[in-house]
């Protein structure tokens, strides 16, 4: 009866009516698909029942649904004639605070159409999370910011669809990845118990809901699922890479990191997940997040220095004249500085090996990674002695971060299988010079596995099979939320990150810097 | 945890939320309510969601809610401080084709709040269901006859809300009984197809809908139950009706009567049930529906006539003057003329016996119930001999219709135990005289039960437990619905029906006809 494989499109050929058959039309379908579908359970929407007498007798009973699965029912959202070939498309959103990034893909099989991102509107509120919760709180500010980001939404999804040649019509399904105030902002719930203690989140599972409940216009009968949340500081994009790095499945222990606007870590296997965020981000904010500028052209990304003529390499995006450096590019630095020598093993910049590069500006040293001569500004390309100063801090953070969340269930970092850095910072790490400077662990270099947009992945991925959104809720509730104390044995691990690679030297055996040569 | 037994409204007591228990809003009302109801599956509505954190921290965790249960959910539809006294209310709607009835309850302790009654606003597009449909095919046809439907409802709520001091946002659920053409209007349904064999309704189960989506004014999240259909000729209140009457749980055969706009008639008990209707109407019609005039003040619905001295004993409503006959009282009528000999068996006028009340009008040969100078309207009170043609045609069709169906399934209508006459037929008649006349078969007297409103009887029945809607669903599905043909069979048993009380007396040992002294 059915010719297609996908859960989401299914041709049915109803048995046509009789005086002695004369079941209503929508009964008539729903006892068709309750067998192909083997279910008990199935809704129609009372808009397509108003349609359904009109499409059956055009299309001579043969019928080709678009479906949905909800935790408890099968929903009929669609229906053509079966000779329709329009794409059912479904839309995966990665709903950040700083950008938002849409893929488009057909749901008979799983294609990607198309991709798009744009800035979230509601930058023009505030850069923060905080700035646009205190925001929310202002009379119709809520109202404001939900219509900014709903609004950037619909424009962007009909410029995707555009550029992909189907109409928005054609979206039945969509899925979106964001941290928790995102999310509430985008479901209009008032985000303010979320950034007060106890930190309550209004909702944990939104679950699934219409999208013409939240204004979102696509085809009016679309059903959104809004990844859940743990909590106020652990958000369902980090639930969406949990899901896409495949923890759930996993017989070795792994850990994922996640840094954006906070650092999120997750340890864990099938059997369980520990999760921390939030608490830890002071210490890294104006660290990781805010150092360097935002990759693009003319940006360095990659530097090496080579140690016996302390000459720089650098190399740009799109090998343009560099006009700055981005965070990768920065960490990469860092770690060359350390290996030849021009920084110690506190980050101080050594003026012996740093010699004619090393300059005072407003009275404090500087670094001159490219002279004024050679970059694009005009100006030098200088590093700080505050930069690394902070950027040692941020390094640090992380290291003991990872550090207090293994020990604290019973493992070290050693007996990590995998580790799955995502985000945009772990797209363009790299692991070497991480591991150089202690950030990240000193494991075998094929044990980093970088996700690139793992929220996007994860959003996408719970596209492809109605049970993934069964599993994601699972993933959620079997998810222990460790709140991170920064308390004196955290603070003891802090000082000891605090040296490059770390005071405990042994812990970064591979780390070779050349005063040992 | 909770101090209330009804289903609908529970109070639940939250655990506060803590740094070690950071469960969202949303999620800790469910936990809650999972424990409470027993369940898996609880859904709370988005725009609930919104208001959720200021309700629970304004009644410090203590709230009442108000609660739905659908075919596979619990549905959270309302939440207030659990000192909150406002009445959660349902309404029971019977949608007749020339009158609606409401009525509205306390859903947590099932009392009777109020009741009240409009005749349907679409009876100025047409008095019959065939004028509506056809009138719904022209432009803007559909659009209007819903709205005509839904504005009286709303309007005769806010009335009966108002006399009941309460709010209409305090309901929280509405159950609507009504044939399959009202309920489909109601719904914004196009009727079409109903009408035009084989007599396809676009839904026979349209189940639970939100009444935001029918534009049914009350609480925007309350959800409305709609009676399930047969088919297009035998529609929910007739469901409703079986329901109320219990059909479903007897041990012996019943058989139920509804005569309201088409003759509708079930026969069975729990293991099964026989229904037919619609097609034998033709012959019904212009007879038992059109025949006298509407109960009220001044009308007669109870005469007995003295066989000895042909004096006429009428009862009107209210006692007042008479102004004309309802339909009870012209089975009365009948039962009296022939019983006293002033009818023949074949319903003729005798002229010998009439004496003086028998006069021409027009060339046909009427009877004078009460004279000029006595009756309402200063004329004499009239019933013609074409008028009593048509009663017997009717009460013959009634009588065949009856025993049509029993013999279809193998009983004899003296199997029978309960006879369930329902709509304002069965609430007005008086069995002795519709025996007399052989319209009823001649069952021992406590065998009739009249139903009264059965429709809006089932309807609010259903309003007073959630596994009520379970058992209607499985009550329809349980009907076997027969096409009454009018083949030779039928016309043979119609015949010999149309004697008084019929050809074969020793079908009604009971009637002692005066002749017969």
């Amino acid at each position: 009866m059915n010719v297609t494989d996908s859960p989401w499109v299914r041709l049915i050929h109803l048995p046509k009516p009789t005086l002695q058959d004369n079941t209503g039309d929508t009964d008539r379908l729903i006892s068709a698909l309750k067998l192909d579908l083997k279910t008990d359970a199935i809704h129609v929407d009372l808009d397509l029942i108003k349609e359904l007498p009109e499409i059956l007798r055009k299309s001579d009973y043969k019928i080709r649904c678009i479906l949905f699965k909800d935790q408890h029912r099968w929903l009929v959202i669609g229906i053509t004639g079966d000779a329709d070939t329009c794409t059912a498309a479904g839309l995966a959103v990665d709903l950040g605070t700083s950008r938002v990034v849409l893929r488009l893909l057909d749901l008979s099989d799983d294609r990607v159409l198309g991709e798009s991102g744009f800035d979230n509107p509601q930058l023009a509120v505030g850069p923060d999370i905080l700035t646009r919760v205190h925001f929310a709180e202002t009379p119709g500010g809520l109202e404001h910011l939900n219509k900014l980001i709903i609004d950037g939404l619909n424009q962007a999804v009909r410029k995707l669809c555009r550029s992909c040649q189907i109409e928005s019509q054609d979206i039945y399904a969509v899925t979106v990845a964001g941290n928790t105030a995102m999310t509430h902002l985008l479901m209009g719930l008032n985000p303010h118990w979320i950034i007060r203690e106890p930190y309550i989140p209004a909702v944990n599972t939104p679950g699934i809901i219409k999208t013409a409940e939240l204004d979102i216009q696509v085809n009016a009968r679309a059903r959104v699922y809004i990844f859940p949340n743990v909590g106020s500081y652990f958000g369902g994009d980090l639930i969406s890479g949990i899901f896409f790095a495949g923890f759930h499945r996993l017989t070795d222990t792994a850990i994922l990191v996640d840094v954006g606007t906070n650092a999120e870590v997750v340890v864990g296997n099938k059997n369980w997940l520990i999760a921390c965020a939030g608490a830890a981000g002071p210490a890294l904010e104006g660290g990781m997040t805010k150092m360097g500028m935002l990759a693009g052209p003319g940006v360095v990304d990659r530097i090496s220095i080579n140690p016996e003529t302390y000459e720089f390499d650098l190399h740009t995006i799109g090998g343009k004249p560099a006009k700055g450096i981005c965070g990768s590019g920065i960490i990469d630095l860092a770690a060359a500085l350390f290996l030849s020598g021009m920084i110690d093993i506190r980050g101080k910049l050594v003026p012996a090996a740093c010699g004619p590069r090393l300059k005072k500006i407003g009275g404090l040293a500087h670094l001159v990674v490219l002279p004024d001569d050679q970059s694009a500004t005009g100006a030098d390309l200088t590093i700080s002695q505050a930069d690394l100063d902070s950027l040692i801090r941020s390094k640090a953070a992380m290291y003991t971060i990872l550090e207090t969340i293994t020990t604290s269930v019973g493992i070290s970092l050693k007996d990590l299988r995998s580790f799955f850095v995502g985000g945009t910072f772990g797209s363009f790490i790299d692991p070497d010079a991480a591991i150089a400077i202690g950030m990240l662990p000193d494991l075998p270099r094929d044990s980093y596995k970088s996700l690139g947009n793992s929220s996007l992945g994860g959003a996408s991925l719970a596209l492809t099979s109605f049970d993934f959104l069964k599993e994601i809720d699972a993933i959620r509730n079997r998810i222990t939320y460790l709140e991170l104390n920064v308390n004196q044995d955290f603070m003891n691990r802090f000082s000891a990150a605090k040296f490059l690679p770390h005071t405990d030297v042994s812990l970064f055996p591979s780390v070779k810097i050349k005063s040992a040569f």
